[in-house]
């Protein structure tokens, strides 16, 4: 550790102070989302604005500036490689700061704002025309922020790609496009497979679907499951909200919120699989002594590897052969005796009804075959948006032929159709594709921890999940930001990323899922 | 209102950032009182002290004071009372700040905090003595605090009367030794009359206590209570916390908590009756159109008036003879059928049940009857520690022989002594007498109340709990801070607050109570 009046140490209190106001606003959002009265928003909008303004504050500033340059001349030769790295990610975001116009940064962030409600408005009366004109001013000002930010980047970049970058650091349109080119080659062929042998299945699915878990039963068996992977009351918090979230409030206080869906009695129990894998990770992140918090080293490296993590639990475990297998009994436990306590006719029908592989509109409810190609969809429509000059207007008839295309169905509406996700609605461009970097790299990981430790679906067969969880948090929680999430998995498997490794899972899913049981 | 550019618009937006800020740190308390995890408690300690030197900052910095000078160099004769009024308070508050010397306020949070932890330890082990020096000390801190703010002082207070002012704007020793000598005098001799006739229904008053409400009923009746009493989930939140409380986070953002006792089936009806009254009040405080939220007048002008609001919901509602009349039906209906539906084998009983008269050691637990014999104890030794010399050292006995004169009943430990309350162990010197004030102010404003609009309980009876409710959002809530506790008083019923009212209810009380019946 340097001198105690050194730059460095008061470069780290100074991103203290930043990272607690951070976790305030999470505190904040935490608790409008899972029990603030709806008369509470305005106010809470003012807090979390005020907090806002002096987090850009302090990590803008002139002082800040010179803090980061005081840091950097003190590092020599004998500097450990990770206050290299920290100084690095610092740098390159700080450059990003200073390129932008405080009015357009204001400017965006009414647009957002304004984009969010006019969209919660379009989409309730079904009204795309009524949206246009937001989303059209969304593109104009991200494109000339995008041009703003083009000046910090250290390589060339398109606009789409520097969108990107805070959400995927170095990733390129060059890159997606091959990685996700086989799975446009190779999914659609999958779901017609599905669909052609799926219909002696239907039935199994059907009725399973049509099972009602009491709420007080998926609470219990949501806690169990929970239990069983490790949570640790003192350190955790589950609530209820209206969507599902998982946030970090500090170094030892993670939350995590589920719902229970009427009429989707699997719901609850794989969000909160999906939610705790995303806690986990933020768990397993390098702060030794909470030493790391307030550094980009101690933070997630992209939203593609955060992805990968809650995919594996609810994905790779949860949804697995032998996961049905051993919680099969504690779900018809719950339901009691008699008839009505097995809806889904034994194990293999529970797997199924965990596994629903049918084409559907709407992204979030999609399964794993069919949803890196709604993924597909909006990264083109994105690209087509914001670089190849694609009039908002062709939008919802390029979302429904894409879809067609894609996934051989058509949205009867835009509001199941091109208004069904927020993230345009508040600009928010270059995200998409991490949801599907997280199902591509959960699958190569994978591959890798079977190699060393064996079977995910033995060690799961054998009430062993502690040893999944064992090798994650040695090999990729520590990792924080060293890494991206390209080097991330070619570090841990010896190869560049590729969709190899997913595809080769579903195909052996699929025929497993289809064969009669 | 006046020109934008004024400094009375400037001094209001100075406020209301402060006031922001102040609600965040609510709201951090609600999160960590309700559901955050142990340990994400040191994490939140820096939160709260993030905010707290903001706030403070905000409160005494130079830009404030010259805001505050020149909203009264506008002040001229056309000016409206409220915001004469409102600058006033402001101008006291300054003055007191300015006051203090940085490093007294600084002696004192840590010693404060100390003060806790070994408090803690003290009453858990029940080691009087290992607690001494943290208490002397705090006490040695808060005389300097004292002498320090007598300079900002309007007229010539003793040090125990400066600490008092925040909690009880203009109060003095001597008005207090004239309200409490007649709780001093006739309350004891109330106790004994109870004690005399007692025996005969202490076997309904036992078997109430011992009958068990199911956690899930107790839930149900705090809710069916709220909503007879007008509680707006669009504003409202209840949740559960160890220790019941209120608060408020925005001017349409109210929260209460409430705790199930094991072994004590009304305990969680009847805090949250009591909670309930205070954030009724809390939802009146003049804010039109939330115009006051940030100033003064906007704010409760006393804990006494505060208390005497959910006391006035606890006391003179939920245990009179007509709310147990019409509540026992239900509380029975929850319990099902049969021999164990009504423990409390009728509505008397039930009557009795909540009102159980008898002294005990702890003020928490204490009955309408002992209650404020446990504030003069505690009011008396806060001026025997702070004014009159007397030794930390003497302080348990003097409780214990104190105990006994008062209650006629002496604890065996210090913990269910002198170690059982928080605030010394804070520092808190001179907000006991608050609480007791709260039981004087709500009868004698009872009094008024059914001399406007009828008897209390005849309006129970007929199931108008909203005519009281119509009565104190139209006579008392709206004043905030335009009128002490004492003018508030002396404004609404036309005379000087006395402890006659308080008392000739209680003996009425008293003598329905224990008769057979």
């Amino acid at each position: 550790m340097p001198a105690a009046g050194s730059a460095f140490v008061q470069l780290h209190q100074h991103l203290h102070q930043t990272r607690l106001l951070g976790s305030i606003s999470s505190a904040l959002y935490y608790d409008q989302n899972t029990v603030m009265p709806a008369a509470g928003a305005a106010w809470r909008g003012e807090q979390l604005a005020l907090l806002a303004g002096q987090q850009h504050q302090r990590q803008s500033s002139a002082v800040y500036a010179e803090l980061v340059a005081a840091a950097e001349a003190e590092l020599d030769a004998d500097a450990p490689p990770e206050r290299r790295r920290n100084l690095e990610l610092l740098r390159l975001e700080l450059e990003r700061q200073r390129c932008l116009d405080p009015a357009l940064v204001s400017a965006l962030a009414k647009a957002q704002s304004r984009g969010n409600a006019v969209w919660q408005d379009a989409r309730a009366r079904n009204d795309f025309r009524a949206f246009a004109p937001a989303l059209q001013q969304l593109i104009a000002l991200r494109r000339q922020q995008a041009s703003q930010l083009a000046a910090a980047e250290p390589v060339a970049r398109s606009p789409w790609e520097i969108l990107a970058q805070p959400f995927e650091p170095d990733v390129s349109k060059a890159r997606l496009e091959e990685l996700f080119a086989p799975l446009k080659a190779e999914l659609p062929a999958l779901l017609a497979r599905v669909a052609t042998v799926g219909a002696r299945s239907t039935d199994a699915v059907a009725s399973g679907h049509r099972a009602e878990l009491p709420e007080a039963l998926q609470e219990q068996l949501c806690a169990e499951l929970l239990d069983s992977w490790g949570y640790d009351p003192s350190r955790c918090q589950r609530s209820r909200s209206a969507h599902p979230f998982s946030c970090t409030l500090g170094p030892q206080d993670f939350r995590i919120t589920t719902r229970v869906v009427p009429g989707q009695p699997l719901s609850a129990f794989l969000a909160t699989a999906h939610e705790w894998g995303h806690s986990l990770y933020e768990q397993g992140l390098p702060r030794s002594d909470d030493h790391y918090f307030p550094w980009p080293l101690g933070e997630a490296t992209s939203m593609g590897v955060h992805e990968s993590q809650s995919l594996f639990w609810e994905c790779r475990v949860a949804r697995s052969r032998a996961f049905a297998e051993r919680w099969h009994p504690r779900f018809c436990a719950g339901l009691g005796s008699g008839p009505a306590s097995d809806p889904w006719g034994g194990a293999f029908g529970f797997w199924r009804a965990l596994n629903p592989l049918r084409p559907g509109l709407i992204r979030v409810e999609a399964d794993e075959l069919s949803y890196c190609l709604h993924i597909v969809l909006r990264f083109e429509l994105e690209l087509a948006l914001l670089e190849q000059d694609m009039p908002v207007e062709d939008l919802p008839q390029q979302w429904n032929q894409r879809m067609q295309d894609l996934l051989g169905i058509q949205p009867q509406t835009d509001a199941e159709g091109c208004l069904q996700d927020i993230h345009w609605a508040e600009g928010l461009f270059g995200y998409f594709p991490s949801y599907a970097l997280g199902h591509l790299i959960s699958a190569q990981l994978s591959e890798s921890m079977e190699t060393e430790i064996g079977s995910i679906q033995g060690l799961i067969a054998s009430g062993q999940p502690s040893a999944l969880q064992a090798w994650l948090a040695q090999r990729v929680w520590p990792l924080g930001r060293s890494v991206n999430g390209e080097e991330l998995v070619q570090q841990l498997t010896g190869r560049p990323l590729s969709s190899e490794p997913f595809l080769t899972y579903l195909e052996r899913k699929v025929e497993a899922l289809t064969v009669d049981p």
